[in-house]
Parts: C-alpha cells; sequence; structure tokens
C-alpha cells in the first residue's frame, strides 16, 4: 500500500482481477469533486455486470450533486496481513485494491429495482427472493447510481507475499501475520422473538460461505 | 452506510469519538483532485495527536504531487456488522466511519524519523523498539507527509444498533450479523529457521490485543 506506483507488478491488467476484487469487499469510498475540492465518503456498493451500483437518499443532497454526471473514483481495500520484516523500512501489507474511475450515472426507477436488488444479494447473497419487493414509495426515496467500468478506467493492485527479502540481520524473524474478517452469530433484534428461524440468507452469511466484503481464506 | 447525511444522529461532534475510529483502522483512501479531476489511492496510516501520518516513495509522482499543499480528504471506513430488517429498504449496514478534511504538508527528514516510528507502531505496537533506527538512505527514499486534524475538517460517522424499527412483518426475523476482523497465526518468511522466536510485538498482534485496523469486539 506505501509506496504505490513503485511496484509494477503489484498493478494487474486483468479484468478478472478487478472483478475478484470488487465482489470480496462490500464497502469503498466514493471520491469526486465539489466545488474544485475532494470529497469522499464510504459507501455499500456491489459490482453488476460491467457497472458498480450505489444507492442513497434523494433527499442527500451532496450525492445528488455527485451524481449529475460528475466524474468520480470508486476506491476499495482490503487489508490481508502485517508484513514484518527486519526494518520499519521493509515493513509492508498484503492487501488487494481497487479504484474505478469514471461518470456516475442515475438509474431510472424501473433501472433501480433490479439494481437494489443485486445490491441486496451482494452484501446477503439470497436475501431479496426471501422478501417482498420494493414499494413504490421506496423507490422514488431511493437514488440509485452507477458507476460504470471501462477500459483503461480502473486499477487493481494487490500484494500477497512475505517481506521482499531477508534484510540485513539474517537471524531474525521476519513474515506475515495473515487478517481476515469473520461473521458472528446473528444477533436478533430486540422485538424478534428468540424462537424465530434464522433466515437461510443470513444463516448462510454467518457461516462465512458467502460474507460480502471480506478475505475468504 | 446508506442515506449518508439523512441521519443526523450517527454524526457526532467530538473529538474523542473522532480518535477512536480514526486509531481503530490502519487503511484509509484518500482522495484529492489532480487537473480537477478525483484522485483517490488506499493508504497505510496513523494518527499522532492532531495529525494524520502517511508515507510513500519520493519516486511516486502522484503522491509528490498530492503532497504539494493539496486539499485532500482521507476517508476511514470500517463494516462492523449487515443490518437484516424484513425489506431491502431497511437493510443497513453497522459501521464506523470518518473522514478528514484539509492540506497535506510534507514533513521534513527529521520530522520523518519519529512520524515513521509512530506509523509503524500503530499499525505494529512496540516494534520499532524491536528493531534497528531508519538510515539515512531509507529517510531519503521515503515521503512522509501528514494531514492536519483542525476544527470542522472531519465528520465521524457510526451506526451500531438493530434494524431502524419491526417492519410490517412482525414475525420475520429481524438482526445483526457482526463482523470482526481478526489476525491468524504469524507465517514465517521462506527464508527463516522455525525455531527463531517470533518478537513480542508480532506475538501480541496475533493474539489480538492490539490489531489496528479492526473492530476489537
Amino acid at each position: 500500500m506505501d509506496k504505490i506506483n513503485r511496484h509494477p507488478e503489484r498493478s494487474m491488467l486483468d479484468r478478472t482481477q478487478l472483478d475478484d476484487v470488487l465482489d470480496a469487499a462490500a464497502v469503498g469510498t466514493l471520491a469526486t469533486v465539489v466545488d474544485g475540492m475532494p470529497w469522499a465518503v464510504p459507501m455499500l456498493y456491489a459490482r453488476v455486470g460491467d457497472r458498480i451500483i450505489l444507492h442513497g437518499s434523494t433527499g442527500a443532497g451532496a450525492l445528488r450533486q455527485v451524481a449529475a454526471g460528475a466524474p468520480a473514483a470508486l476506491c476499495v481495500a482490503m487489508l490481508d496481513g502485517i508484513v514484518v520484516a527486519d526494518s520499519l523500512f521493509d515493513t509492508s501489507a498484503n492487501y488487494r485494491s481497487a479504484v474505478v474511475r469514471g461518470h456516475l450515472t442515475v438509474l431510472t426507477r424501473e433501472e433501480s429495482a433490479a439494481a437494489l436488488d443485486a445490491l441486496s444479494d451482494a452484501l446477503i447473497p439470497g436475501r431479496s427472493a426471501e422478501v417482498r419487493g420494493h414499494t413504490g414509495k421506496e423507490l422514488a426515496a431511493t437514488l440509485t447510481i452507477a458507476l460504470p467500468i471501462v477500459a483503461g478506467g480502473w486499477t487493481v493492485k494487490v500484494r500477497n507475499a512475505p517481506p521482499s527479502a531477508p534484510g540485513a540481520d539474517e537471524g531474525a524473524w521476519a513474515g506475515v501475520v495473515p487478517l481476515r474478517a469473520v461473521p458472528g452469530t446473528p444477533v436478533p433484534a430486540p422485538w424478534v422473538d428468540p424462537h424465530t428461524p434464522v433466515p437461510e440468507s443470513v444463516r448462510r452469511l454467518a457461516q462465512g460461505r458467502s460474507v460480502a466484503g471480506f478475505a475468504r481464506a
């Protein structure tokens, strides 16, 4: 993550690798320019084919401004390990990251319903089939935006390796402390009868078989 | 994370809360404006008092351009749970996030050594005391930059709650799937004798007592 642009071998050109990184995470930082100044917020997202889907409230002024054709960059990063060398200089991190650059578009209400289902299913696979559909009121309250993935409009970088080389102190320990995000036991809301069965999608999510946003070790 | 700006109760004004969020993570997205376009990269960072410390290679052109007094925003986000409601509309996420806005400054070589120690110790607490100091050559190759934390220049948002309210289907399960990042067993580099003792800082990191970047459940 340090010394970015200095390690061309960490940059990848394969679209499949971009998709793998994007699909493994659930939260990214959307950056744009507002009145000449950088503007950045964390957002849930999902890749659907060649588009990244984002959403917010139609009442969110900043997002609406951003959505009006603004140039944007979505940055996604997962920290997969701490790389420990025998010097601080060679201490590093294992990570997967992607930046997608493009111009945002606003989806129509008709497009929104399917895109929002896909966004939910990226977070909780299978969930959209377990619940009722979106109401007109809900769709009217939701701003669904898309960032297209176009050739030349993205960068993906991955580091997954031990420290770069033994340092001067060859007898010293060096290596990697892996990091992994894991789901815990589902916690029912206070009003939920504890005997209520946990939905299949939530059980799968909690078992870590399909958690978006995390290293799938 | 959705409907940002629409939930003022999720915005906090207490600097202590900002520090808590910043200190719990290790990677953020640095966003700025280059030639009128948004520019964003993931970076390791550490808060040291009223400054956020970042670093890169002096050879990294983009970072150097950014560092020259450019307005910047650092965005940090941790996904702490998936909030499951009985409708997709009320599905949400528990998270901690912060955005710090300001102008970057480049540290002198003298300031850099201490700042880089602090950056390492934020990632691997106690590590700087276990290894040799920085060499002049290393300091010359490293661009250390700071983003000041100033009043009015930051936003912190936290959601840590069940779904907002029971939906129409009161018998349906609703709740939260907590997410937590955990360190694994340290993996020695291929050239390291397996009998080499693991440094104290690395053992502590692997035991999860002081892992930066993660929910400390």
